[in-house]
């Protein structure tokens, strides 16, 4: 199955998702993102403006000698040749065609006004602009897609207008006309409408780029596909200027997964998963745990109502096999969990509780009672494990017997200095007393320091661990003095993370609580 | 105009929102939210589940009491009766009776393999369930809505019994059969084909309940208005379970904006991205930028190539007027917005900023610099107000010099025994020298202790101030040494309250400098 003819899966991460506040990406990443992006099977890449700026023009220079694609083509993006030169002559347009990409996607005006006010020339002229670019590119061996600009507010304004500058791009040799939603207000009948139109007007291959500024933008995408569109567009995780454009992965997923449309290669949607993740960790941008399909929570199930149903037939409470995308089933253990969550939470660990009544009563027990006094277990999966096995084997897991600690947070010497903290902790670890004193910029710091540097004494491997998150939550509102403190601490040793929780009145005290737990967890899995 | 007749929004953040993983509301969390989503002009918030967990319960309770809704009625969640039991005798519908609210939504099956796996009860016995619990709350004098469980999966499976239990309930006298699409599978053509069918066949009002397993959730919504449906249902910010429920604002803003239906009191729209941010901060769940409409990013512009263009004609750029929403345009490179945010600001204060330019630009770029480095002042009004009275008057305003601060925390002796914090304060008041400790349950409490204590030799009006809400967020996630933490905190003197901001590497810094602000807001508005 020729995909690239068939349907065309167009990934613009590495160029319209770039725009994105506060994203950044250097050579290195975008190279890094193609190659995932190959791993998910789509068909062509586009992989920046080479001649706009230096990193793109690197890019493609790089790419050519380093990126061994199985399924994708590269896309170089650009403009139409400037008002009054020829395309030949044309610095940027000689930057697409020297790109060593096989793909151009030409942007282009649609909407007559923009076609005044920003390119400050005549309608005429921008059609001659699509014409000769087109024609020069296609001449030079590259197939040429269109992406036309405000297409759908161009066509309100002045529908034969933007209908003639698709016309004029296909009579030259352009493969696909893509209708941008660039202002992103577009609703999904609208977009049918409009797609349809052009299909039946031009009878030329029509493609769809949407943004999610209605929060429309899958929708939007699906709606053009139904309504004639083989060519959808779109940037992993919806990465892109204000909302973002639409997540290729949703619109992919509910292609194959709902339609029945292929459009990757067989079996590379199951990766969608963890490449979505992979791409969050190149961008630093933190993955959104909502988000469909490949969020970490698109499977999680808390209410206890369900789970009792969820355990004799799953597919009850989900719209599709999480495994289709790579994803699993997640219960969360809440206080509004019921002995079956507990049941299924076990066997996820890998403890088998369906033939112990009792012990099941008495978990599901004591998270009630830890909940309700501030203690959340859905979020804090490490500790609740650690809970777990304390019933299961009759005690907590445990490394080190603490004796006390203290810490010191105080102002430094000098204009501008910023506070220190220092902590000295306790503890008795493999049979050894240990006073340890650990600095750091925050008290939770000092104790994790200090806590660390005691333990590592007798067992090595807590080097590698590293709190990577914090989080605090006053609980009872009302007179602080009297307030519950939440904590939860992420924890990594490189590979993996976990997320433990303390409680209490004294912040300090709920931070130390968590940390104790990260650390005994972590040496757990190391010792199992 | 009566919109609780014409259109229902319906809001379900306090119920089904609260299942989102992570998420853990109190009853003042939860009677907080109501009252921003009264001011958004909602027609309904379902407050939660009374008789089912005790929170819920006392939410309703303290709701009769303390909320003066103004647009929206509560409404109570709850399901039908139990099998084989008379609805005046099930407690759990006798707390939905007894809950106070004027709204009753019950949950139903209209699934028929949910009726026997998770019900365990007969396809006929769920109808009497539906028949009896409506007929007996609306005698009652409740306003009865159905929320029908799985509705659309259960209409392909058994499209007779799903219109069944649909008709059962009309029959009985509920206002709206709400259709749910429970496990959020749906698309939108799909969401509008159903709803067509039900209207057409039952002739009953029918609502919406969506979830974004697909990343439609928005659109299946409109789909469903689209088709006939009157009722909309969703959550702010679109919390829920696993990937979220419809995001109520971004439904409603496309419903007004977009489809010219007025479904909220003239003028609340414009609170919208207030309101959004505001219930972020209850929940402590970080907003999303690019959320549709109301993220801080939904209108900010790389501008770059459309700079002139955008100066012309800021239309051309953005698919509708920010200030529908609230919210506004910004210009990532050259940031010229906020100026008239400041002014409006400096208004509501009693400064009048309108006549000098240099002061209100001074203003803005400190905020710039200030928010770029941690800082939040939509959230901090009190210490906005003092940066407010430095540029205006020249110089901070302050009652104190401190020399330094100091805090220890430390575990206590005995079995069970809390961790002790206590802080000494070195400062100058009134041109005397004090030394002063103070102990607290917590680091923040032991400082704001002897802050005040100490203050108080010289102002005696401290001593009415009192801590009553705090709260901490780490904003670099990555690597935990690195993090920047910021502190807000609430302050009340028994008559109103302000909420200041501190930010810092070291969480114990970042809390001082928060209390400090709140104490010298205090003491400024007392010698006013």
């Amino acid at each position: 199955m020729d995909l690239h003819g068939a349907f065309h899966v167009y990934d613009t991460t590495l160029r319209d998702g770039a725009q994105q506040e506060g994203l950044n990406l250097s050579v290195a990443d975008k190279l890094n993102i193609a190659r995932q992006l190959d791993g998910l099977g789509v068909g062509y890449i586009e992989g920046g403006w080479p001649g706009a700026n230096p990193k793109d023009t690197e890019f493609f220079r790089r790419a050519a000698e380093e990126l061994d694609l199985q399924h994708a083509r590269l896309a170089a993006f650009g403009a139409t040749r400037r008002a009054g030169v020829a395309a030949a002559d044309d610095p940027l347009v000689a930057a697409l065609r020297d790109s060593g990409a096989s793909v151009v996607t030409l942007v282009a005006k649609s909407h007559d006004r923009h076609v005044e006010l920003a390119l400050r020339t005549t309608l005429e002229e921008n059609l001659a602009m699509v014409r000769d670019t087109v024609s020069h590119l296609v001449a030079e061996g590259q197939t040429v897609f269109l992406d036309a600009e405000h297409f759908f507010d161009g066509y309100r304004a002045n529908r034969p207008y933007a209908l003639e500058v698709l016309r004029t791009a296909y009579e030259a040799g352009a493969e696909v006309a893509a209708l941008c939603d660039t202002n992103g207000g577009m609703l999904p009948t609208w977009v049918g409408d409009v797609v349809g139109d052009v299909v039946s007007s031009t009878g030329g291959r029509v493609g769809i780029h949407c943004h999610n500024d209605t929060g429309c933008a899958v929708a939007n995408s699906l709606a053009a596909v139904d309504a004639g569109a083989t060519h959808v567009q779109g940037t992993i995780n919806g990465y892109g200027e204000r909302t973002g454009n639409a997540d290729l992965i949703s619109v992919v997923a509910n292609l194959e997964l709902k339609l029945d449309r292929r459009v990757l290669p067989q079996g590379l949607l199951a990766e969608a998963t963890r490449i979505a993740h992979a791409v969050a960790e190149v961008t630093n941008v933190p993955p959104a745990s909502r988000q469909p399909y490949v969020g970490t929570s698109a499977f999680a199930h808390k209410a206890g109502l369900h789970a009792s149903a969820i355990k004799v037939d799953p597919n009850l409470y989900q719209h599709m096999d999480p495994a289709g995308v790579g994803n699993d089933m997640r219960l969360l253990v809440s206080d509004m969990a019921g002995r079956a969550s507990i049941e299924l939470k076990g066997r996820e660990l890998g403890f088998d509780l369906s033939g112990d009544r009792d012990l099941v009563t008495r978990i599901t027990e004591r998270v009630k009672v830890l909940e309700s006094r501030g203690y959340t277990f859905e979020a804090a999966d490490a500790s609740f494990e650690l809970l777990l096995v304390e019933e299961v084997e009759g005690h907590r897991p445990s490394y080190v017997d603490v004796e006390s600690w203290r810490v010191i947070t105080e102002t430094q010497a000098g204009p501008g200095a910023e506070a220190l903290s220092e902590a000295t902790v306790k503890l008795t670890a493999a049979g050894v007393r240990y006073v340890v004193t650990g600095e750091g910029n925050g008290p939770v710091n000092a104790l994790d320091q200090a806590l660390r540097q005691a333990i590592g004494q007798a067992y090595p491997e807590v080097a590698k661990l590293e709190l990577i998150d914090y989080k605090v939550r006053i609980l009872d509102q009302g007179h602080g003095t009297d307030a519950i403190t939440r904590v939860l601490i992420e924890t990594s040793d490189g590979e993996s993370s976990w997320w433990t929780v303390g409680v209490g009145h004294n912040v300090v005290e709920a931070s130390w609580e968590a940390l104790l737990d990260a650390v005994t967890f972590g040496l757990r899995r190391h010792h199992r």
